[in-house]
């Protein structure tokens, strides 16, 4: 039997945001390979190996269920969200761009998800509704000085803006100075939606101004999404105000 | 009983790709509304009434669901891919800001789902793998020179970008100008994948260069992404190249 590698998204955090060729991508795999707080959220299945591992190992862990799979097993790798959007559907490509020549013969499904932006946005209303865009505030791996570029190219536009790895430990500041960069292009007014945990029982949503917004709403487990200046609040008594971007712009304003 | 309002996305195509929240939201309802070919997609089941629209009717599909939700039916209005990237969510949020007051009181939930650049970059490898944003090509919704603006902003600053209603019959040169403004800014070499109707019996996926894409290639059923600068073409024998965007960028080049 030739083996197979799926990379699995399993979305943000509910297990009903599973899609159901996830769940049979991951019931028909005989190890699991993931980060481990992704691992946990798979029931376990008889006779099926668990590999976990740490959060920052993406490469090493792409390639050695590359290395399982090419030796013919039936591997899944487990994403939290979706595995093309800053998981691990990229550490795999890369992994088999610079792997032996024999890799790019096998079987690879990326099997897509829910990602947390979309499940973030659902919250509130509909903040993604006009042009959008995706960045991750993550200096690991890019430059600061390009991360504040696409900010301010982005928010110049009139793109609504989902903002991936807001902060970390060892990241602290970063959150705080794309807000600032944010304020800018801005108006004051403008809807900051801060996600934590969406799904999960310990889930927190919140949405501010951007004027006041603090940064130290989000942890590691918060996706922020910043509005555009079409982007409208709707409030509501007794529950978190509708946020929503309408499709169509009258003119051209930002 | 108090009514409900539930906006469900149902994914781009393949029924495997609707999770099993959107699964019981639609099971619940009473009334189902939404554009024909979704519901098409959507089992029968007994005693659930069907109410199917044209495209163009989104405002007023949304407020016949809401008065129905109001009057305290347990309703759903079906979406395609996610409801909130492009589709019905929005349109649903600005006729609450414009109806009644008691509609805010509504229970309305938006059920997320996989947007279709998700399942079209799932195909391909992870084009989306880093920075990224997503544009509808549509001018109906806004001025085409707001869509050119965003376009060289988003190239410029090095955002792969993912175009939704590339064109129709009623907006037959759209695309190839978008294309041509890209050109501006990015490398001859630079991917552009064409997803059309993934997920379902008539899929077709290609790859090509910026340089030399068709915008005939799409239809209304076609997703198209551009990459940047950074994302690289794995070849295959035998398949189609692996596409993806590493998540670290070296330097600053675009």
């Amino acid at each position: 039997m030739s083996g197979h590698l799926a990379v699995v998204g399993i979305g943000p955090g509910d297990a009903r945001w599973l899609t159901a060729e996830a769940d049979a991508a991951l019931a028909g795999a005989e190890a699991l390979y993931g980060y481990r707080a992704y691992l946990d959220r798979v029931p376990s299945r008889p006779g099926q190996e668990r590999h976990p591992s740490d959060n920052r190992e993406e490469g090493a862990r792409a390639a050695v269920a590359l290395r399982h799979a090419a030796a013919g097993a039936q591997v899944a790798i487990v994403s939290g969200g979706d595995p093309g959007v800053f998981a691990m559907a990229a550490a795999v490509c890369a992994e088999i761009e610079a792997g032996p020549e024999s890799w790019r013969g096998l079987d690879v499904a990326i099997v897509p998800g829910v990602s947390a932006m979309l499940a973030v946005a659902a919250r509130v209303g509909a903040p993604l509704g006009g042009d959008f865009c995706a960045i991750s505030l993550s200096d690991n791996l890019k430059p600061w000085e390009l991360i504040e570029r696409r900010l301010a190219a982005a928010a110049g536009a009139g793109f609504v803006i989902a903002l991936y790895n807001p902060t970390s430990r060892k990241r602290p500041w970063q959150l705080g100075a794309a807000l600032d960069e944010l304020r800018q292009w801005l108006p004051a007014d403008t809807p900051v939606v801060f996600g934590r945990a969406v799904g999960r029982p310990d889930e927190s949503v919140d949405v501010k101004r951007l004027d006041t917004a603090e940064p130290a709403r989000a942890d590691m487990a918060t996706l922020v999404i910043v509005g555009s200046s079409q982007t409208r609040t709707i409030a509501r008594s007794g529950r978190l105000p509708l946020v929503y971007t309408p499709r169509a712009v009258e003119k051209v304003t930002a």
